[in-house]
């Protein structure tokens, strides 16, 4: 047997129990709002087939697949010549799988699938891990968990209301109040492309202003102008971008900006309409903020785009979605539009741990560890744990006939909150001894009087 | 864009929301019980290194590794010479990653990893997907979840009794009651060994009797006789297996049969432990049975082994396990005993739904369907919603302006018990009209009063 020095791929990461708890807190807290909302539970393979995820996520995003190699003898249909051409060309040979890269993918192809069973409009929830061959980095991870509400089969705005209702009540629910959810159409974006005299040029447009933020002016600048910008479309472009105020006001200066253009105008049209819904559908204030520069890199949203961020964290968005037209159109169902957002959960976590949001979390850990005296002593602790476990209680009874001391110091280490010692005066007594780890207070009664000990005094 | 029949990969499944609701069911019930009994929650990527993977699972099984392509250029480290001598050797060149093949080799791999951070004994339980290259048929997958329990650091045959106790009350809480649980122990095995003249061919024997259920006693002779055994042997061997009566039948019997053997009487002693402690910790019935045919086939077992059939259902077990004393070895932690059990959630939801055993779900589905009347009711509409939803009631809307009708069909196709109907007299009236879908009943009132009866008369 050969030693090895454990490791985990890069990338990736084990959850132990102390973040399971945090994660799952997370996680059920999106889960029960999505419910709420009517939102239903999908899940769908982590393995795909390559056919279904290339060519929806730009080239970049094909690059970062993680294929799976055929089973069996791989090589069976490869010639020496397929070889010598190089890797990009002897891949389709090879593997025919990869894993999913994003939910709203197999999402759609589920729904082209399915189609004669949907009720549409068709509402669903899926939390699934996710992989991406990217680099990584802080807060960014090879794979990792989306969390996905979507709509599909309704062109309603309403729906893009309920969305900006949905983040408010998740967000407000987690405790994360200083968030800004940024909002823009990509009809805007067609319009502003229009404006500066580039109409053919808005997808390099999207692109670009994508990394404002991340790049700064200048660098987006350059790039446009390597991609064939004029000096005077690019300033405009930026003039167009710098325009402020409340959403209001950016609203109605925007819309004698892009007046000629049709696209934009009904983007701006489309923006003001949904602000309209949501302001009579949101619980509380919402913190909607139309952004005329949010741009979404992926290439399959048609409408609406939100994103997520939280103020004073340099963490990037934890979530961001969008409408998109024609997604299922690549598995032969055309002329169904939806609309959905995706919380990273993975971002939402680091944020709450920065800012201490996270509530004690103590029910999840044994309430009460049953320890042996010794060997004499067994039977009659089994019995005891049966008894505690048929009242409900979480029990666990530690396993070998080690010292007191130690089997005190399993319970201490993992936040066990009581002790159960029983010993031949407490079972000759029909006792049972209880010790409280907080205070250290030791106290003898009956079981039922302990059951009731443990319930009544739960450590805050 | 090229349109597509799209397809997921042969043995992969989507879990739609019928489904969904029903396998949470069963992953909350197995969940609730694993916490009652002090296991913490662990996940691990579904990314594994290849060393990691490889060695644990016997020759078969690491062929049945689903195995990734490196990323980028995956031939810039392959000769043409590499090529040249087959698949098997060009793997390790362009393949170092691999999809999780079980749950608890990964468990191990933390184990050691953590070696310094974990209180020992560590109770972990393990809900995750694990992939196998296997040749998809009734029942079995590439792609499938195992619910896993496992302790490691102990030795006591407290853990195993625990096990069974687990067994038995989340089986029970099912309403899976005609179950056996199969329970052998490998030095028991060792000692058939001994006993039939073959003490160096435990693990041979363990492989062809694995196999006596599904190909029967003539063709494990003849396997059996091809790996060098003597028909001597054999005879002996099926003797022993033959043994019948109650566990303490075969005990008090086998006991006689194996005291030559050290092993054999240490694992017979072993069971008679473990059954003592059980009756003293299970609530109710237990329903083990000492099998000392059952071999199970992972390698890295060494103690007691566990195996779970449901009678009367030609399905294989729902789920199975055993001690293992020397898996994190490998990983360079010698000497730390484990014991783990393993539910295949596939297969007892084919069981609760053959056996008719899954409750009617209703509350995960929403409670009330506003619909919309026409444009000018839209912003009415919503504040009700926002309004029902702030009350606790789960809500959608339909979001589009279509005949009532139409909402209504969709409300009965989702099984949804309630619309609320709100015309331009409604609104007027400040009333609600709420129609009970079941009955076709319709009554009007005021919010709160639709709130009530919305709650208190939830359709069975």
């Amino acid at each position: 047997m050969v030693t090895q020095k454990p490791a985990i791929p890069k990338g990736t990461r084990d959850f132990g129990p102390a973040i399971m708890v945090r994660r799952n807190y997370i996680l059920e807290t999106i889960k029960k709002t999505y419910q709420q909302f009517g939102y239903l539970p999908l899940e769908t393979p982590a393995l795909e087939n390559i056919s279904v995820l290339t060519g929806n996520y730009g080239d970049e995003g094909d690059q970062l697949l993680f294929k799976i190699l055929n089973s069996g003898d791989f090589l069976s249909k490869v010639d020496k010549a397929d070889i010598d051409q190089g890797y990009k060309k002897l891949l389709p040979k090879i593997s025919n799988k990869g894993l999913k890269y994003d939910l709203t993918v197999p999402f759609a192809r589920f729904v082209a699938m399915n189609r004669h069973e949907i009720n549409f409009p068709f509402k669903r929830y899926q939390i699934q891990p996710v992989w991406r061959a990217d680099n990584p980095q802080m807060g960014r991870y090879r794979e990792f968990y989306q969390c996905d509400a979507d709509v599909i089969g309704s062109e309603s705005l309403i729906c893009e209301a309920e969305i900006i209702s949905l983040i408010n009540q998740i967000l407000n629910q987690l405790g994360i109040h200083d968030f800004i959810l940024k909002m823009n159409h990509r009809s805007i974006l067609a319009g502003i492309s229009e404006e500066i005299g580039a109409p053919d040029k808005v997808a390099v447009l999207c692109v670009a202003i994508d990394k404002l933020e991340k790049i700064g002016q200048e660098k987006v600048s350059r790039e446009l102008e390597a991609k064939g910008f004029t000096p005077n479309s690019i300033t405009r472009l930026f003039e167009i971008l710098e325009v402020s105020g409340t959403n209001q006001e950016i609203l109605s200066k925007l819309s004698q900006l892009l007046k000629k253009s049709t696209p934009g105008t009904e983007g701006l049209k489309a923006i003001q309409q949904i602000f309209a819904y949501a302001d009579n559908l949101v619980i509380g204030d919402h913190r909607v903020q139309f952004d005329p520069s949010l741009a979404r890199g992926l290439s399959y949203y048609t409408g609406a785009i939100f994103e997520v961020q939280v103020n004073n964290q340099e963490i990037g968005s934890i979530g961001g979605g969008g409408r998109y037209d024609d997604l299922t159109s690549i598995f032969g169902l055309p002329g169904v539009s939806g609309v959905g957002f995706s919380f990273g959960v993975d971002r939402v976590y680091d944020v709450m741990e920065k800012l201490q949001l996270f509530p004690e979390f103590q029910n999840t850990q044994s309430q009460v560890l049953v320890t042996i005296f010794d060997d004499t002593t067994v039977i009659h602790a089994l019995q005891i744990v049966r008894e505690l476990r048929k009242q409900g209680l979480t029990v666990e009874i530690f396993p070998d006939t080690v010292k007191l001391k130690k089997q005190l110091n399993h319970a201490h280490k993992k936040s066990i909150p009581f002790v159960i010692i029983l010993g031949p005066d407490e079972i000759a007594n029909n006792q049972l001894t209880l010790k409280n780890m907080a205070t250290g207070h030791q106290t003898s009664q009956d079981l039922n009087t302990t059951v009731n000990l443990i319930n009544s005094t739960q450590s805050k």
